[in-house]
């Protein structure tokens, strides 16, 4: 039996990333639950915050963004930049910075996966600041990714431990592999 | 030391879900992880689709349609979804589907939770079209609300149980929890 939750969007799990921007010529930081991933080719991620936050004044300003996936061992310094805003916290020291190829979306380090990507389109809603980026470079820390017959393969998800979030206000860590991606539906699959 | 990987949109963990749309007055679901939240106030939330996709129809044509998340007992049907298009297989009785303020958007009643969604933005990137939604209503079965000093509280991530996806062509089951939301910064905190 269902019962009405009104306007909640209820999407779960959440994914939690630490968006980067140059602000005035300074890396800045925010936690953000509001991302995702719009297709794979070409290669597009979105951002959603408020129009008032700083971290979208500096993408305004440059046109680029960064997304860095923080794994568990980040949890207390991802939390912190959710609960502090630019414009009052220097959060450019909080973490070791690098660039790419766009030279103004900063990169976390400590963050196992980091995206840097340029604003291909925006648009707002209300408050809402709405910024697609095209990746421009994905990068990765050397021991996440393994040769096998010759393809680069990518760690799975238990090692690269990122944090989900969730409407319960709780964070999580991923739980056990459950199966393969277009195989699983093989079993449901009328004869 | 950081190694590049291509363009790859690596955010993760990446949320399955089912979206739905009546397509030629005919419930038809599709397994997305191309999905996400970007607000909660007012609650907005997206799918993004090839251009070409039989759901895609059915969303231009109504102007609605539904995110409903699979639980992992209906991990084999939700990858089945995924490896099939509503072109080729009547997808209609796979679930109990019901209706609720818009009339047009089909939910799973198989799902734990469901939105129902009204269009209020779309752009197309490519062959990308993207469907942003306010989101009309939302279900939940009614033995994932508790009711606690007075407030309806939601179950836990476990409870809800949903299915996680990434990269590696792998899914996954939420794992327990580590943190709370705006407090875990606490312990980061400069004295």
């Amino acid at each position: 039996m269902k019962t009405k939750l009104g306007t909640t969007p209820f999407i779960y799990p959440i994914p939690i990333v630490l968006g980067g921007a140059n602000v005035h010529g300074r890396p800045n930081f925010c936690t953000l639950g509001d991302c995702g991933i719009m297709g794979l080719n070409p290669s597009l991620v979105y951002v959603s915050l408020h129009r008032d936050h700083y971290t979208t004044e500096g993408i305004v300003e440059n046109g680029t963004f960064s997304v860095n996936v923080p794994s568990t061992d980040l949890l207390a310094v991802t939390d912190y930049c959710g609960t502090v805003s630019g414009r009052d916290v220097d959060k450019s020291g909080l973490f070791v910075v690098f660039y790419g190829e766009t030279g103004t979306a900063p990169m976390i380090d400590e963050c196992r996966v980091n995206l840097e990507c340029r604003v291909v389109h925006e648009f707002s809603i209300a408050h809402r600041q709405v910024f697609v980026g095209q990746v421009a470079q994905t990068y990765i820390d050397e021991q996440y990714v393994t040769e096998q017959d010759g393809r680069r393969v990518v760690a799975g998800l238990p090692d690269l431990d990122p944090i989900i979030y969730a409407l319960d206000n709780r964070y999580y860590r991923v739980g056990p592999a459950i199966g393969v991606g277009y195989q699983e539906g093989k079993k449901y699959r009328p004869q």
